[in-house]
Order: C-alpha cells, then sequence, then structure tokens
C-alpha cells in the first residue's frame, strides 16, 4: 500500500481578511504551491477535497468547484466536505484515502470560511446550525452555552476551576503572540483573562475563539511522487475518525469527548505510537475547556487530570513532553471553521521542517498530531504525522 | 488492488413527503440494509459518505452526523458531501475510493434532501445558490434561465426544435409512470407537454424536473465481503469525475458539458467499454435539455444528434441499444437534489438484478451508468456498473 506525504502546505492570515472566498483560496493555494520545494504544476493535481461550511450561504452549491477554477486547477474531480468545525479534518481524511486507493497521486486538502462580512444575527444563525437543531439550536443554546454545560459538570466531576481554564488562555495567546499569521498576537495576563466579560458563565471572553476569516490549502502526495517534489516530505503515518451524538443529552458523560477518544486511538495506533511520542499536538481549542478535555481524550492527560495538565504548564512551547497549540489554536490563531483542520496540517509541517519562527519552534519535533473537531463533539478527526515515513 | 460492489440499495418514494430528514434517512437506510440478502449488522459499516446540500438549512453543520446516528451508524466515521445537485455522486465515488484504499471493508454512500417545506421564496434562494453568486445568482439567473439559454444556442447551432424535448419528456413520464418510487407517476401526451406553463422560454413546465423530497442510501463492500454479503453483487466497474467553470460566459461551448464528456470517458475507460455496451443509463435530466446534452457528452448520441436520438425514440424502454432513465430519470421519478445521484445507483443495482417491476425491466441488463451533474454542469459524476466483476 502506498504512502502519503504531505508536500506543501500554505494558508492566509486568519482575522479580519480584505478579500472575499475565491481571493482568499488563491491565496492559501499560492502559498502552498510555491511551498513546494521542487518543480511543481498544479495541473498535477488529480483530486481536491475542500471542508468549508458556506458560512453566510453566497456560494452555498458547488463551492468546491468554484474555488477550484479560481486556482489553477481548472476540472480537476473536487467536491465540498462539510462536518462542521471539523470539515477540513475530514477534507483531509478523503485526500488520504484518494492516494491510498491508487486512483491518484497528487491531491489537495483545504478549508476555508469567510465569517466577518455578516451581522451579527445572521452569523449567530450560522454558528448554531452546527449544533442539534431539534433539541439544543431551537430552544437557544448555541455554543458558549454548549461548552458552559461541559466545563461546569467538568468542574462538579474533577479538582479543577475556572483558573485552569484561564492558564490555557494565557498559554495560547502567548503562543498566538509568535504567530505571524495569527488572528490575535499579543499575549494576556493571567489577571486579564481571569476577568473577562461574561459570555456564558464560567465561560469569558477569554475562553472563547474569535471569529475569523481564513483559508488553508494542503498537498499531499503518493510516495513515489512525494520524493520528486521535496527532500524533505512529512508523513501522515496514521488518520481516524468517528462520529457521535450531536445532543449532548445523549451522551454517557459530557465531560469527555468520545469521537475523539475512538478517532485519537485510531491514528496514534496506526502510526505505532503512543501519545507520549507525539511532539507537538494541534488540538481543537474552541473553548479553553475543549483544550482540557483534548489533553485527556488525547493521552496527554490522565482523565480528571486535564485541569492540572493546564495549571502546570506542560502544554507550553517546550515545556512538558508535548506541546499544545503551539500556532496559537482557535483561541488565538483564530477559527475559521472549514478552514481550521487542513490549518492545524499547516502548523505541522512547518514545524516538522523547522520552517516557523525561531521563538515558536517545538525543538527536535519530529512527531505531529492534528485533532479537529466538529460542533460539540459530533464528528473528529485526528491525523499523527512524522518526519520519518515509518 | 481490491474490487468494490454494490450489495445492498433503498430509497424513499420521492415526492412530498411527510417525514423529515431523519425520518426520511432512516427509511431509505433501512431499505437499503433490507435488500441486502445475507446477515448483515449495521456495525459492519467502517465509514460513510452523505450527500446533501443541506436545503433550507435547518440542520447545516455536521448534517452527516445527525442522519447516522438515526440510523443504527452510531459512531460511524461520516462526512457530508457537497456538490449542488452531484453531491451523492460524488459520495458515491468517494465511497468506493475509501474501499479500494484498503482502509474500510464496508462503506455507504447516501444522499437526502427535503425541499417542500420551505415557502416559495426560500426555495427560490436555496435553488439560486448552486449557481455562480457573483455572475448569475445575484444578476438574477437561475437554472431553468441558464439551461433555458443553452437549449436556444443547441436550436440555433443545430437541427434540433423544443420538439424534441417533449420528446424527452414523454419518454420518461411514461418510464415514471411505471415506477412506484417516482414523484411523478403519469403518462403525459405530446400534445400536453407542447402546450405546458411557460417557465423560461423555450422550456415548459413538462421541460423542468419537479421539487422532490427524498433520499437514497447504497452500501458497498470490498470484494471478499461482498461475496458473504448476496450472491448477485453489483460491480462498481468505473468510476470518473470532473468540474468545470460554474459561470456559463466562462465556458468555450454552452451545448455540451465539458465535465461530463471528461467524467464519462475515464469511467468508461476504466470498465473498458463503449457506450454502445451500456444498456441503461440514468443520466441528470433536470431539465429536458440536459438529456440531450447527457446522451451526446456520453457517447451514446454524436454531438448534434441528441435531439434525432430523442425524436426517434431510441432511449425509451427497450428501444435502442441503451434505455435512458428508465426511473423516470429527474424529470418524473424527481430530483431531491442530493438524493439523486445515489438514487441513480438504486435504479441501477434494481435494474441489473432483474428487481424492478417487469413492465420497466431493462431487458438482458448486464451494463448499467449514472451520470450526476451539479448546477448547470460545474461538477459531474460517472459510475459503471456490471453484473460481471470484470
Amino acid at each position: 500500500m502506498v504512502d502519503v506525504a504531505v508536500v506543501g502546505a500554505g494558508q492566509t492570515r486568519y482575522g479580519n481578511h480584505p478579500l472575499g472566498l475565491k481571493g482568499m483560496w488563491a491565496e492559501a493555494a499560492r502559498d502552498a504551491f510555491n511551498s513546494i520545494d521542487n518543480d511543481f504544476d498544479p495541473v498535477m493535481i488529480d483530486e481536491a477535497f475542500i471542508g468549508s461550511i458556506a458560512f453566510g450561504g453566497s456560494q452555498l452549491g458547488n463551492t468546491a468547484a468554484l474555488l477550484t477554477e479560481h486556482s489553477g486547477m481548472d476540472g480537476v474531480a473536487v467536491r465540498r466536505v462539510e462536518n462542521a468545525c471539523a470539515s477540513s479534518g475530514f477534507a483531509f481524511r478523503d485526500a488520504w484515502m484518494a492516494i491510498k486507493s491508487g486512483q491518484a497521486d497528487v491531491v489537495v486538502a483545504g478549508g476555508i470560511e469567510k465569517m466577518n462580512d455578516l451581522t451579527p444575527e445572521r452569523k449567530r444563525y450560522w454558528l448554531g446550525v452546527s449544533g442539534d437543531t431539534e433539541w439544543e439550536r431551537l430552544a437557544g443554546l448555541t455554543f458558549p452555552g454548549t461548552y458552559a454545560l461541559m466545563a461546569r459538570r467538568y468542574f462538579h466531576e474533577f479538582e479543577s476551576s475556572h483558573d485552569d481554564l484561564v492558564h490555557v488562555s494565557v498559554k495560547n495567546h502567548h503562543h498566538g503572540s509568535l504567530n505571524p499569521m495569527a488572528h490575535i498576537q499579543k499575549e494576556v495576563s493571567f489577571e486579564k483573562a481571569s476577568s473577562g466579560f461574561m459570555v456564558a458563565d464560567p465561560l469569558t471572553l477569554y475562553d472563547c475563539c474569535p471569529t475569523s476569516d481564513g483559508a488553508s490549502c494542503i498537498v499531499l502526495a503518493a510516495d513515489h511522487v512525494a520524493k520528486k517534489l521535496t527532500d524533505t516530505p512529512v508523513w501522515v503515518r496514521g488518520s481516524g475518525a468517528a462520529s457521535d451524538r450531536l445532543a449532548l443529552h445523549d451522551r454517557p458523560s459530557i465531560t469527555q469527548l468520545q469521537a475523539t477518544q475512538v478517532a485519537g486511538k485510531r491514528a496514534l495506533g496506526m502510526a505505532g505510537i503512543g501519545a507520549e511520542d507525539v511532539d507537538l499536538a494541534e488540538v481543537h481549542d474552541c473553548f479553553t475547556i475543549a483544550e482540557v478535555f483534548a489533553t485527556e481524550d488525547l493521552g496527554f492527560a490522565k482523565r480528571g487530570e486535564g485541569g492540572k495538565f493546564a495549571r502546570e504548564g506542560l502544554g507550553r512551547l517546550n515545556q512538558g513532553s508535548t506541546t499544545i497549540n503551539a500556532s496559537g489554536g482557535l483561541k488565538s490563531k483564530g477559527h475559521p471553521l472549514g478552514s481550521t483542520g487542513t490549518g492545524q496540517v499547516v502548523e505541522v509541517f512547518k514545524q516538522l521542517r523547522g520552517e516557523v519562527t525561531s521563538s515558536r519552534q517545538v525543538r527536535g519535533a519530529e512527531v505531529g498530531l492534528t485533532h479537529n473537531v466538529g460542533g460539540s463533539g459530533a464528528t473528529c478527526a485526528v491525523h499523527v504525522f512524522g518526519r520519518d515515513q515509518r
């Protein structure tokens, strides 16, 4: 069976982007193509998968084909993949399978979201439609409320408090301050993050990711092609995906994400490694409590000790065995829904190749992991990457 | 490389369905599972791909996970695939690749759309968002107008007139009258279809597909599993997909669909057969003129002779070498956008197994083809099926 590598990766800066969908995508694609070391031509691309919720609805149908025609990929077999905020994590998985299938040698996986050109009311609608419509959204529960319920329950079940979430926020803002592509590039103090504007008790503004525009684009290739395109491919060592009930009341526990546990176990199992072997992980911290869950569900911390993990600063850059969200994460790098999954891959690709700002470089990074969640845990895709092929 | 077969296929009746998304999907999935000859359990499903535009937007994010949790597929790695009206044609392709990749043995591909619970104004919006937003939709051009422009140009370039489209309509209504799952199960006379209510000159009501609710579900399996599940698998012999510019003004010709030509050539080439070997083809006749294009672009008729092909009744049930739209096609069976592609596979599966009403059976059907188009030709997926494995 063929091995698959990432040979190029690019993205726009996250934030309030001046361009629309087509321009943003073209920028990310160009950045990805330019990152490929040796001669590359977009006509080499056999297949493409683009993750997006098509936020705002200006181009809800055939979004993917519209984007490829604006980036030199005319005629390519392309489709949009949608799984709420995990859209491009799944787009990446499907791109990987397309190469594994022997039907394609060079495949693009990407993601995009344009969130900042809507009124606040329309934004609320578009952010709500990824939760369970019947039981949650129409009853008034949107994601800050969902994650607030989960956080409250976590504090009840385990020795943890909002202070632990503040530690997550401070860490991710610190990492983001070192990332020139991040939406929010500034430090926040523990004091400031402790006393933020309340959004949904106990979550304050400093617990919630911003509303970002952004696009990201990854070029994957089969081993024999990858080695021609670059001397430093980043290998896809494992992929896992799973789903769960959308509505919280249907789950046996709301202080862990079962989809993360299953997807993580599959991806690490395929790579033949344990969580302790991962040098850096980009995890889905749409809210700070979600990072606490991710560190436990992926195995970086024991069950119930994710809060302690944050408190002790174990995910901080080059502090523990695994740096968590070196990019700044969704909290600080930003969260342009459909772009987030492949945006995480951009960070891991550049970290493993030693191409990030030196102040943000994870020392001796050999193995990276990406963790992308849809909604409040209904879908999840995890990928493991390595500098070594196997 | 593993061969892939369809082992089960089911669908709801198309039309104005009393149930919502979850109920419709559960009905189609149950129908598909029940169609599998030997012991089958949904826990065998490794991966699922569901095509939908999420029409109406009640569940725009994580739609796919919501559906699988309501059909005994809890926890499965699932995603929504969106390519406008070609959504489930691509979902099927991605399911096929997932098995080819060796990562999955049993995979579900399906599609769904609930169209009839919106106001006419909202329907217009949701039908418009699959065309090019910037150049067409916002200028007021919706699909009847797009295809009307293409029809006018076709009549200008070739010896053809609206009468040829009437022949397509009469044929497809005839086939649909024999299909108990069709939206419109009645014959129309040539006279009646000639004098229909004008929608977009030259297209009348009898040239346009209806607005349908519907869901369809296909179970695919790797060869070694397929043979355990059934004695009569239907083999996927070829798959092809392509994209094209969304806006008509960007294409060199508007009387042919380049994406169909490329996808068809790839699928037939992979199967190692010619169009003349296909016993039945389910083609994407969202408007009658689209069937004329499809018969030419797929090679059933020569360029410019699709009108003549229709006039001479060559696509009529058991009249020529290839029966076109034995199900009634989108015109008469109905067109629940996201469901159409896998709905076509349901018809081919049942026809090749000799399981349709005897009056609709294509005699000696050994090879079938499905052709699913997104928008006015921006995306296209073609599949070839055979009773024989190779």
